[in-house]
């Protein structure tokens, strides 16, 4: 089986884009909902709204808009730019997996079946 | 410039491949010494074998070996199997850089010059 990927990148203005980031927008996208795409990450609402923050600060673009109130008391998407981001950074973590399999390979055929410790 | 990268591969057996035990086998093969290695990364020598022993029994041969005592005080040193998974581990570092330059140029090219928080 393929192992379980986490992949982060530090850019030059101080962006840190990660799991946790994409999983969010993710969840935005499919929830329509800062609150709920947080809490499906078991995230607080205050930290949910914080990283949403951060990201539209580190882009020309906004990624994230929401609309407070209204009858169904508000509510958020991805903008294009957010789009983008989510699909290039899954691209990414995809293109590792496939494009990483023989090193991947190597690695997994030394392993023992031992569980390790972490 | 290029952003920096945090790779961290979970596999089946439950060990946990990322940027601190490739940096301690690097430290390791550099500074002939655990010790040293650790002290290097800012890391307790007490934490330093643990990932050494972790990744001793997670793979099937031992990736470091170490001897005890001696005029120098003993010393540590990577096996063929150490340098392999630690050659791997890089070669997908690069990898991802190389081969993920369209994404990463895309994701780049959106980012503002404003300092993110995070």
């Amino acid at each position: 089986m393929a192992p379980k990927l986490r992949l982060r990148l530090t850019f030059d203005n101080g962006l840190i884009l990660g799991p946790g980031k994409a999983d969010l927008l993710q969840g935005i996208a499919e929830e329509g909902s800062i609150s709920a795409a947080g809490r499906r990450m078991k995230m607080s609402y205050k930290r949910a709204w914080m990283l949403v923050e951060d990201m539209n600060a580190a882009f020309v673009s906004p990624l994230v808009e929401s609309s407070r109130g209204g009858q169904k008391g508000g509510g958020a998407s991805l903008t294009d730019a957010g789009e983008a981001v989510l699909a290039e950074f899954r691209s990414l973590e995809a293109m590792v997996l496939e494009r990483g399999a023989p090193q991947i390979a190597t690695l997994s055929a030394m392993l023992s079946d031992i569980p390790a410790q972490k």
